[in-house]
């Protein structure tokens, strides 16, 4: 019983850079096989994204582990024969092109569905297959300013700030990764496959929460708030001695442990900070005695003393406190792995902790793959091809 | 063949205010059906989150449309009979409880899976259910601080800046979905549930992509670089003639398009702005030229100019602009849905777009519960309960 959850589905996959190679990594992470498709020489473009180490994009690695590639130039006769013959194989096929260009190849939906009825064809693009804006060209940055995130992340008449990370790339992939399972499970009932469109923009519309509530039902403009809570006090950043603090009081009951952990019981006297919604309001009275409170001693201090009267409080770590957190390293979350022609490395561990499945096996035990790696592989063991025909199809895509 | 995805897959659902009910409300939106307990008279905390309609919230209703709630005190006897009859009926217990909660309920997964070993148990919490922070209280904030993205996300040498959305929460509820639709994929085989355990630390770890990449190969530590990207140029945000613009300019092609549509070809023969790493290191040089460029004209004239000639860029939409965009009004992202109290609102559409859903049914069609609203039916569908135990069901719960 200790085989992944997704043992024996098949991907192939066309996808490059991140929304989809994060969707099949996801799923390549929890067991399915995930034949990449290349393009001959060239690859993934994000093979050509630094940082470096001999020559091997690190990026790729982190997001391609586990996967196989065959080397196929979908333009070319011999690219879409093999293309369609790997269509009757597998569950699923994902790509992130811009809308159009899969018909434009002669292998749109509606072509590879005839082939085999039974595959999910997952698209994830910027702007979506339908709408207005459906053929423009995307990338993270511009669905962040278009969705929505940009106008309420960064400081009050700041500034535009972007999310330090791709989030409009990955909730894309993550959102695909669950409209393929779904369609799985459909499948085991109807025999059908179906076809999945996500958009980065819609996903970015779809995890704005409370913005979309507050701005649904009063018609005010939600606007960036800094490290600042719209609606509870104190919830935000303060500085520290050395450094800077999270402090997170939640509710009243933290705010009388608080009082009580930093030995200012007087303001539990006070009636302007009785209860969260009055000290919201007197966040300008309150915000100076705090900062005067946390500039008296380092983080460290503040963070053991908060920690011990278990007030939620954090440090805002950088990447090298990550690598180096206890919980972090205690639950598996940044791995060393072997990579060919670089060494031992360290990706980002699964997220998705499975009772059956054992901490060393939560990542695939192979590395990313060279482009092409598995080309002879795949045409022999999937295609049936000949020692002849191989070397044939290896000449061509030279 | 108009069923939705996930129909017949019946969860009981646990989880209060934003990762775990975000979770369910995904698989809402896919045909789950979703029973949420709620304590008596108390409900789902986030019941108490505002902006409220008419005393309703809609942040609440945001996240839990067509779930069904049942009100039960877990505390009790009956209770925990009710719970344990349940869980022999469903397919999926989600809870996003400190972990330890459930244990000292009596209603842990050892326990819960004895009565049904086909079911999946999915835990989402701040932690996750092992390492020395398991036992921690953490909201959204202190994952964000403590998982490295608000150390990437603000300006240089700016203050701490959270991301204006609880991607802390979000990441973890999809996560868990994932694991969740998974584990049913693999039970098909093996008639075996699971537990999955998503910690909202370990989330946030997992979508830190480059900056992971990043530290691990060179060791040097990422910082925010406002909405700058740190290894393309240009790609960032400039002030125009009244407002702000989200330039793309992701490769050389588009570097040529972008200085023909300006009307500035004479940068095309500028030899530090000939490729994207030169222009990355001539940043200095660049900037103030495009600052003076985009202040010349608005962002509504640049952006049709832009997108005319394919070039990708952005305004910095607000809710507001958001709203009335007309690519989210075709995708059908947000949505005017009726909710009993309150009259019609606006809600976050859904960005799993299927083939054989049409877009009147990608949200569930009834409204948010109220506390308990469903108890009588389910007591009486689910539990056989007659009418006298209903009644007295119902008084001690009061």
């Amino acid at each position: 019983m200790n085989t992944k959850l997704l043992d024996g589905i098949k991907i192939l996959d066309l996808t490059r850079v991140l929304a989809g190679p994060y969707c099949t990594m996801v799923l390549k992470n929890l067991g399915a096989e995930v034949i990449k498709i290349e393009r001959p020489g060239i690859g993934d473009d994000s093979r050509g994204f630094g940082p470096y180490v001999n020559g091997e994009s690190i990026y790729f690695i982190s997001i391609n582990r586990g996967k196989k590639s065959i080397a196929v130039d979908l333009k070319s006769a011999e690219g879409k024969h093999v293309f369609f013959d790997l269509i009757k194989q597998v569950d699923v096929v994902t790509e992130n092109f811009k809308p159009g260009t899969m018909e434009k190849l002669g292998l749109g939906y509606e072509k590879i569905r005839t082939v085999n009825p039974r595959i999910i064809y997952a698209a994830m693009s910027g702007f979506g297959h339908s709408g207005p804006y459906s053929a423009r060209p995307a990338y993270d940055m511009i669905v962040q300013a278009m969705g929505g995130i940009m106008s309420i992340t960064g400081q009050p008449d700041g500034p535009p700030t972007r999310v330090g990370t791709s989030v409009g790339d990955i909730t894309a992939g993550l959102f695909g990764a669950i409209g393929i399972l779904s369609a799985l499970h459909k499948r085991k009932e109807t025999g059908q496959g179906q076809k999945i469109d996500v958009a980065m923009l819609d996903g970015q519309v779809s995890i704005l929460e409370n913005a979309t509530a507050r701005y649904a039902a009063t018609g005010e403009i939600p606007t960036p708030l800094g490290s600042r809570h719209p609606s509870i006090t104190p919830f935000e950043a303060f500085k520290t001695k050395d450094d800077w603090i999270i402090l997170a009081v939640g509710n009243d009951k933290l705010w009388k442990a608080f009082c009580k952990a930093v030995n200012k019981e007087e303001w539990l006297d006070e009636h302007d900070f009785a209860t969260n919604d009055k000290r919201n309001l007197s966040h300008y009275r309150l915000k100076p005695l705090l900062d005067q409170l946390f500039c008296q001693r380092t983080t460290k201090e503040w963070m053991s003393l908060l920690t011990e009267a278990h007030v939620p409080a954090s440090p805002i770590n950088t990447m090298a406190d990550l690598f180096a957190d206890p919980q972090v390293k205690a639950r598996n979350m940044l791995v060393d792995v072997e990579q060919p022609g670089v060494g031992s490395i360290k990706v980002a561990g699964n997220p998705i902790k499975i009772s059956s499945i054992p901490p060393e096996k939560e990542l695939p035990e192979e590395p990313a793959p060279s482009i092409g790696e598995h080309t002879e592989e795949i045409l022999k063991n999937y295609l049936n091809f000949g020692e002849k025909e191989i070397d044939s199809y290896l000449k061509k895509i030279k």
